[in-house]
This record gives C-alpha cells, sequence and structure tokens, in this order.
C-alpha cells in the first residue's frame, strides 16, 4: 500500500483525490492537513465521504507527512514550493497541484503568479505531469507539477499536428470553456450561484497564466516558434471544460488522414479518446472520470482544422491526473483506481 | 459472472444500470434490447460508456433472453408483466423497475396505472424489492418489483416510528422533491431545459401513483391504519430526491430515544446512513451512489418529527437498488459492485 | 417626482430596488449608500444598469437622506433602527427591508435576531408592510418594516382560512422552497454555485427567525392560537419561491366553497393571482414581477387542503412589495411602476 | 394602436413577443395564431401573461389576419413565405422572425434550409432586420426578414471594423455560445433538461446555415471577400449568447483608436452599448432587454482583436429587434415599449 498525504484537502482537488483514492487498491491515506479544519473529521466537511474516509485534518506540523510515500499539494500557488525540499529529503515524492513545478521558465513564473520562486532547485529536477507526452520522465520523478486543467487539453489537442509539422503553429487559437468548480473552493462574490448561474462570460481574456504554461510545453515539441491565443469562459455547470481549438493547416491533407494522426497518436491510451471525425463531445460524457474526449473538424473543407476537447476539470484536469502520475510513479498499472465510469445523466 | 439481460436499455434507468453494472465484477452484460435502436452500439448513444460497454442494442425477438440469468426490465409499465411468465418458465429471474410487480392490490394498479394487469399469478409471487425491509424475501425471490423511487424514501423514513407505534400513522404528510431525471427520457415538452430550469413547481398534488405504493408497505409494517398526504415536487437538478416527512408523536419520547430507535434501526445496513439528530443532509451526498441518508429533527421540541431523507433517485432509487437486489438474489455480498463514492461537487 | 434615498445598495434587493424604480414615473433615486463602494457608480457594480441609473454609490455620512422623501433600508439587520429615528424626525418615510421593524415582540426578536432592538418607540408606530392584509395602515404609516419573503406567501395562504376560522390554527405545516438570491449577495462558502448546483437540502429546520414573524401576523387574524411547523429549502435557481402549506379542516366544506372563499379574499387584489382550483404553479410564471399566484388542492377529497403559492422571493418577496408599499404611502395608484411582465421563459 | 397579428404564437419567440408588447403603448394584438391550440386563452398555456394577455389561440384561417396592420411570423421556416403575399396585398406589413427574407441568394437558402423558395419577388423587396446596419431600408420596407440571433452579434462586433477596412476579412472567427431557449420550445430528446444542463457541447460545428447570413451581409459592408468559421456551442442557461469574435488587423493601430471607432459607431444606438476597453460582458446584463453589450481585447498587444458580445437571444436575437422594427416601420421611436431594464441577478 502506497503512504498518501494530503496537504490542504478542503478545496476541490482535495475532496476529489480523496473520492478516487477511497476505492484505490494500493492507496492509503494517511494524513490530510488543514490548518484551519485542525482534529475535524473529514467527512463533517464533506458528508459524501461518510463510512468511505474516516481521517481527519490535520495541522500542518502534527501531520508526519515524512513517513508518507508520497504527498500530493492540493494548495495555493507557492505553498508546495516551500515544503517539497524537506520531503524530498525525506524519500517522500511530490505531486504538487498547483503551479509551483509546471514551468521551467521562472520569470515567467513570477510574472503570472506574482511571487517569488524560492524553490529552483526543485523546479530543475520536477517533471511536467502529462502522461500521454511525457510518461518516461514521469515514471522516474521524485516530483511531479501536474498540469493545469485548460492546458491538458489544449496539448492533447494540439500535439499531434505539432509534432506532424503541419500547423501554423504561430497562430493558434483555443477558444475554452470551463464548469465554475476550476475556479476552487473560495468564499468570493464571483462564485456565488446568483453571480454564475444562467449567464455565461469570458475572462482574463487579455491575458491569462495557462498561456505560458501552455507554451512553454507545445515549444518542446514544435519546430517553429508556437503563438497561442487562449480565451477562457466560465459556464454555468460544475464541472466540465470544453476547449474549441483552431489551428491553420500548412499544407494539404485528407480529412481520413488527420483522424488517423489523431488516432495513432492515442491509440495506446487509457484516457484519452478519438471520437469519430465530425463529433460534438459533451463534458458529460466524462463528468466525474479520468477521459478526455476529442473529434476534428474541419468546416466547409477549408484551411482550418477545429479539435474540440472535453474532460472533467477535476478530475483529468486535476486529481485524477494527479494519481494518474502517482500510478506511473509507483509503477502501477496506469488505470488503477481511476476506471469509474462517467456519470450520465 | 451473472448473464444479464436488460429490456428498455435507452432510457435513463437502463443507462445508469449499465454504468454499474460495467464494474460490477460479477456481471457480464449479455443482451439489452430496443426495437427502435436495433444494431446501435450501446456507446454510440452514451458516449460516456466508449469502451466500457461493447454491446450494441438487439430488437427484443432476436435477444435471447433466455439465457440469461437474470433480466432487468428498464421499460414503461406493462412491459415486465407481458415477458416474464416465459421467462421465469425458462429459469430466468426478473427484476422489474417499473410498477408490474410493485402492488399487491390489482385494483389499485389498475386505477392508478390505467391499464389492466394480465399477469396477476406471478404477481403474487413477486417480492418488493426493498431490501432493508424485505431483506429475506428478495434472497429466495424469482421475481421483483423494484420500488418507485419517493416510496423508498418514504418507507425507510417513516418505517421506524411505524414500527415502534409511537406515530399517528393515520396523518403522515410526505413533502418530496425529484430531480428532473425522475421523469424519465421522454420527449415532452415539460420536462425541456427552459421549461424546467430556474424554476420550481409541484405535481400530481391531488394524487400520485406512488401513495398507494407507499401505504400499501407501510401497511404491512403498522397496526393502525395509515394515512398518507404525498406531494411531489420538480427541482431543477438532474439527480436527487429529498423527502421531507412529518410525522406526529403520540407518545412522549426524547431526542435522543428517537435517534437511538433509527440508529439501531439501520446500524448493519451499508446503504442507510443516519446522520447526528438536526442535520441537514444533501441529495448531492448521495450523487451517482447508493446511498441513502437521513437526519431527524423535532421543531420547537414539539410533538411533530421531521425526518428529511435523500438518495439518488437513479441509484439508490432505481437501478443501483435493483442491483443490489440482483446481488441479494445471487447470493453475493450486498454491497458488490455498488460501493461508488458520491460525487462531490 | 418622490425623491428616493436607498441605503446599502450593494445587495441583491438593493439592485433589484433599482431595477424597478428605474423605470417608475414617480421615482427619482437621490442617494444610495455603501461605505465600502463611495464613489463607485452603481453600473460599474451592475452592467445591467449602464445607461439607466447614473447615480454613484455614496458614503452614508456624504448622502444628504435627510432630503429625501424616502428612503428604503437595504442593509442587515440593525441598520435601519439605529437611522430610522433621525430621518423620521426629518420628515422623512422610512421602509425597511430587513427585519428591524417587523415584530412588535421585542423579546422574541433580540431572541432570533440576536441583537437587542434599540429603537422600541419606533417599532411601536411601524407598519407591517404587507398590502393585502394591512393597506390601510401603510397608507399612513411613516415607517414600514417589509415582510420577509417567506412570511409573504405564508400569511397570503393562509389567511383567507384562518379569517374564516375553518382550520385548525394550531396545527399549520408550511414546507417552503426558496431560490438561492433569497440568501442574500453575500461571500459565502455555502452560498457558491459548486455548492448549491445540481442539489437540493432543508435548512434551519429545527427553527427559523420567520417562524415567529408570520406566527405574530397570523394570530392578528386567527381567534384560536396559531402553531405553526415551518420548513424552509434551497432550491438550485436564481429566484422564486415557492410554499406548499397543509392545512387541516375544522367543518365540512366543498372544493367549490374553498375556491370562492379564496378568490373573494383576493378579487380586488392587482398582485395577487388565484388559480384554478387543482393548479400547480410555477416560480417562473412570477419571475421578474410583482405577482404572488397560488392554487388550492384537496388530496383524495380528505380533510387537509394543500396550498400552493408561488412568487419572485426578490419582488413580491422583498423589493417590488417595499415599493407597493412606497407607492400607498405617497397616494399613488398601488402597482405604479410595478406592471412587470413575468419573464418566461 | 397597432393592430398587431402573431402567427405561431406557441414558442418561446412568440410568448417573448407577448411579453414585450403587453406593455408596448402603442401595440394591440388582435390575433394570435395556432392550429393546434385553437381556442385556448393564451395565458393557460403561458401563466405568466394570466391578467396581461386576454386574447386566444385562433386557428390560422379564423383570425383575420387581414385586418391587421402588421404580422409577426413566428413560426417555422417556409411560413411566412406561404402567407407574406396575401397579407402584403392586403396591406399588411410582415416582419418573419424565420429565414425566409433573410438571404437574398436563394440557391443558398434553398442548400441550408431545405425547402425551396416559393416566394421570391417577396424575398427581392424584403428588408433586412437589422436596425444599426439598415435603419433607412427598414423605416420604408413593407417585409422585414428579421436577423438570426447569431448573426446579430457578429454583424454588430465584426462590422465596424470591416467598414474601416483594417482587418483580414477572410479570416473571421466567431466562436459562439447561447442559452438553450435559442433551440426553441421542441419536444426534442436534446432539449431535455437532464440532457443539457451540467454539460457544455458544440454543436453544427462542419456548417450552420447562420454563416451564409452572416457573410451575405458583412459582404454588403467589406470591400475584401467575407470568410467566416462559425462554432456555434450550447450552454446550460435559459437565455443568453454570448460570441467571442477573432480578426486579425491588416495595420497598426492603437488601442484608443479601436475603441473610438466603435463607440463612434454605435454613439447613437440606444441598444448597443461599448463597455470599456477590456470589459467581459456578461449575459445576464442584457437579460430579458432588447440591449446587446460588447467590449474589445487585444491579447498580449497583438495583431488579434478579440471583441466580445452580449445580448439575450429572445429578446435582441429575436422578438425584441422585430418590435424595434416594427417600431421603426411606423415611425415610432425606435425604443417604444422596449426599455426593459435587464434582469440581474
Amino acid at each position: 500500500m502506497i503512504k498518501i498525504g494530503i496537504v490542504g484537502g478542503t478545496g476541490y482537488t482535495g475532496v476529489e483525490l480523496l473520492r478516487i483514492l477511497a476505492t484505490h487498491p494500493q492507496a492509503q491515506i494517511t494524513a490530510i492537513t488543514s490548518r484551519k479544519e485542525d482534529g475535524l473529521p473529514v467527512s463533517e466537511m464533506y458528508p459524501s465521504l461518510r463510512g468511505r474516509v474516516d481521517i481527519a485534518f490535520s495541522a500542518p506540523d502534527k501531520a508526519n507527512l515524512k513517513e508518507c510515500d508520497v504527498v500530493f499539494f492540493a494548495t495555493p500557488h507557492g505553498v508546495a514550493m516551500a515544503q517539497a525540499p524537506e520531503l524530498l529529503a525525506a524519500g517522500v515524492k511530490v505531486i504538487d497541484l498547483a503551479a509551483d513545478f509546471r514551468m521551467k521558465n521562472v520569470a515567467e513564473f513570477e510574472k503570472w503568479y506574482g511571487i517569488p520562486h524560492t524553490c529552483t532547485e526543485v523546479l530543475d529536477e520536477a517533471v511536467y505531469g502529462l502522461p500521454e507526452l511525457n510518461r518516461a520522465a514521469i515514471k522516474t520523478a521524485r516530483v511531479v507539477g501536474n498540469p493545469g486543467c485548460y492546458p491538458t487539453t489544449m496539448q492533447l489537442g494540439f500535439s499531434p499536428l505539432l509534432k506532424a509539422g503541419i500547423i501554423d503553429a504561430g497562430n493558434l487559437i483555443a477558444d475554452c470553456k470551463s464548469g465554475v468548480s476550476g475556479a476552487g473552493r473560495k468564499a468570493e462574490l464571483g462564485l456565488l450561484f446568483s453571480e454564475t448561474s444562467d449567464t455565461f462570460k469570458a475572462y482574463g481574456v487579455s491575458g491569462h497564466r495557462h498561456t505560458p504554461e501552455t507554451i512553454e510545453q507545445l515549444q518542446r515539441i514544435s519546430k517553429d516558434p508556437v503563438g497561442l491565443l487562449f480565451t477562457p469562459h466560465l459556464v454555468p455547470m460544475i464541472r466540465g471544460m470544453h476547449s474549441t481549438l483552431y489551428a491553420r493547416l500548412n499544407t494539404e491533407i485528407s480529412n481520413e488522414d488527420l483522424q488517423a494522426l489523431f488516432e495513432n497518436a492515442y491509440k495506446d491510451e487509457v484516457f484519452v479518446d478519438v471520437l469519430p471525425f465530425g463529433s460534438h463531445p459533451e463534458t458529460r460524457s466524462t463528468r466525474a472520470s479520468n477521459m478526455l474526449r476529442l473529434a476534428l473538424h474541419r468546416p466547409n473543407n477549408g484551411n482550418t482544422v477545429v479539435i474540440l476537447v472535453v474532460q472533467d476539470n477535476l478530475v483529468k484536469g486535476a486529481s485524477g491526473q494527479a494519481v494518474q502520475c502517482m500510478n506511473l510513479m509507483f509503477g502501477l498499472e496506469e488505470g488503477t483506481g481511476l476506471m469509474h465510469v462517467p456519470v450520465l445523466p
């Protein structure tokens, strides 16, 4: 059994980790920290876990995180970088669901997150936790930076085209839509039901921190300089993310070959599902599961490819992907504990 | 492995059976019928099942249902009674998710469902499939009438009080609220998003068919004649059912003793969770799981007990309960394949 | 033109007052206060008001409220009682949308609201602002306590029966459901979209402050002591309130006579609509309007009457009713500026 | 008073016409047709109209539409073209909310709508009913083709840039999102609450009939050939439309000049609101009103302009715009009866 610690388990990625790990056959949750909720049984905050997760929150200093095999950070940005060195020194692996270990470019990190990076030596060895594009490195990693939710969809959607070198890398557009849980569990007016229900809006259009993360990763697989216009929107639904990706072809290619390109790219993947050409995937077809589904379109048979990508932002976009990384880091089958069938309706 | 047939798998209870059975370790789905969708892979109608359920719908006459060990009817009322005799004769067990085998009183059935009951000999042997109140009979049953969603909450909420004989059985009130999926997957104007979202209403207040079903069952455990006022409402949510039950005490009893009465009644139950006295259970604490949770209140310390009961109408209120019955009928652990952790948020 | 001040205009009842008053032919909004948003144009916080409401928030001390004809308090409990005396002394009328002037019983107020009542002399002259039951007093009032949202539905639903003396006044049950905006615009976790969407729950079942307010008013029209069990629930919708009221008849009466009782009671009312017997009103049939609709049922032709009452909690349940009171206090037609057609779908 | 007939008043654009016209000071609804609902009072289908619209549906042959001053067609495509000639001959003006009179290119119409155009002589004189771009022609029109909902946002968003000739007209992208009411009031499985709530998807990505309509209109104001990629999506909300428009600049221009371009274009418009540069308009800021709001962005100060456009799809996107056209056709103030303040929250 893998002994698991969770730092900051009161948010949505935290409770989602608990939901997944509660039925993971190799997982034993040994500590979950919350300064504020010290002593409170997890199931009192989340009655959905009554009878399934019997642990209580403990203050960070009381939790023996160093005795864990792996610690997940489901915390705000900046927490993992402060605690990772000590854990790593004690032989504990680290998976950060925030941004501390996502971007190698420290200046960009500091610009977009507004805090200094205090742990660049760990950052240097950190591995970007997108298994489909970085599996080998994750298997041997001690510390993983779990991808952002939007970047997961953009990378899995654009990468087959970029690798093939058949699109104009400098003019990518990603028009993305997320359920409200993506904004986290924060007591903010803008996230109230009466503010977000029955309405729709964009946000961060002039610039969003998931742009540099995505560009850094896409650049690793593109010969040409990557340019990305990323527009996030807020959808009145709890879970779910839909990315509508636009790429300009720079060569002639048939729809059949386009489809084959994607099917080959993901033919061995458990969690990426390429739908038939021209399909319209719904976010609910992935709800509460680790699946990501995508489909290709070629409007008017022109030279623009439209890739539709859906996932559950809290699973493949966060906690599920983190467990997928853990499985790889500990030599388990990649799908262990992650084979939930999506909940529909 | 239990060979399973599903008749009428295109509705919500059908797809929910598939979601549950897809990961049930003893289940092998061998046939799923739909006259209209003959030949269509199930996963084309429900992309959530892609890669998980590989069977296609087949026309009823082509499906070799007699070779199954058990057949679930996820059909409109009247279908199971027509097909059950032949299946039973072939040694196949039957679980009907509709109302054909719920009520022993044929006259009441015919009055409320508007069709003649054509299979009263099977009805005579049929067992009411509420495991918590009828477990022994289910274990040996050949044919089970799976309870209605509302009746499940009303029975599990009222029965400890009725058994104890401490309430006025003739004046029960059940003010119940259901998510829209409870109305089924039907192309009706009244179920459209734009008709049911951001609004709330009661329906069937003057009389609803779940009243006689519930009274028949409650009467089995009550010495005094049962009188029940049942008011259903439609909530703008997909899944979830919340029943607010009112009962007048006819004796003095402390809140502690009331709570103990319920905790004892359900102390060995896997799927019934008695919350601390005065709690307010949310439907989402049971979402996509087979749990039913309830809590007791005693407003102003008066002589009325209020019981709050929540469940997922498609799981404990329908398909999960049906699988729970199947487990009992085949000698499996009652929770086999049903231990999903509720999806929250 | 009536010069109007609004204290505390950043919440939902505040912006709803602005929406209504912006097209009220006799209203001139001259001041709206917010300590925190001093100087901010109202339309920057609420872009829905761009081009329609040109005023800015001003700090309370800068607003010349004493030059208004009437001041609405759309504030937390306790604010109106602190400021009312000075305004009244200056000849300004006061309408409080909070609870300060609703209940004559000071002890009950202090028990339920947890603050001392510091202005009992104003409370003595305050008039309860439910026009349909208290019109004459409102017309001559200097200070009005605007009713709570739930109490409005309970009073208009029960009062014809209580006045006629044909129900058991001591055993009223009100099972009520409210949209989330009823909880106000507060940065609280429990009100987040991801916490309240796609779920349903009761709250305050053991006791809620709208119970004593309602009892106090109902007692005014009932010979017998009023007993009320009130159970509020939270519905995943923005606006709308649905009260399901249960009353036991203590006499024989036909359904026709029951219906006639209600139709007569409200035949001259602009804002109360008695639907045909056996109807199921939807909350959306009143959305964004000042209408309250109700319908009667007699399940199984028994001795319990069920009254279904719907309204928009922010209009007839709050700001619309306050403007209705203002119209009466200033000798205008009661419906002036309040004739919005409900928004459906 | 303008005598008004409505053909096909049972859908959402029909009931929205009624909501608006019920308080329009110059409107007198004299007939509303529905073959199926002949004799049914409108307010029985739509209780929101009780006491406000007293007319009943009448069968088409019984309604004296020729005695009207104007007839609105809130019908499926193909109905208006069949009835318009006779009405026009009788001196009745016609406003079609469907597509019969939107596109001058008959071949394109027939290709996308799948029906022959049987009334090309009326089509020849028909005027496209987008007042902000076609006001003069509307004023003198006898027959108006009311724009599609999506095309309204795309045209008002792109036209200032196209008129100025500063963008690459051949590579426009419109990523658009609509509330479910945009699909109409049809008994279809895909529009059920349980199918569309808590999920998000694109549809018609490979081709949608609003593309040729929009291109035809945009081409009228662009020197260069217009190319448009239009991707519609379905949002789990009732009303509201959000279009995210992408245009490549072909010249240097400051953000200030861009903003000024739009502010000048719409400075005299009652129903177009240009927000400050960099704003994120929400659909709810236009809910139930005829306002369209837009805002400009220039991500990373690059050469792509992003225009965010919001409207209520049933008002400015349909029935409100139709009444705006009617006002122009009858010489009224353009905003007559259309000055509803948006409903927020």
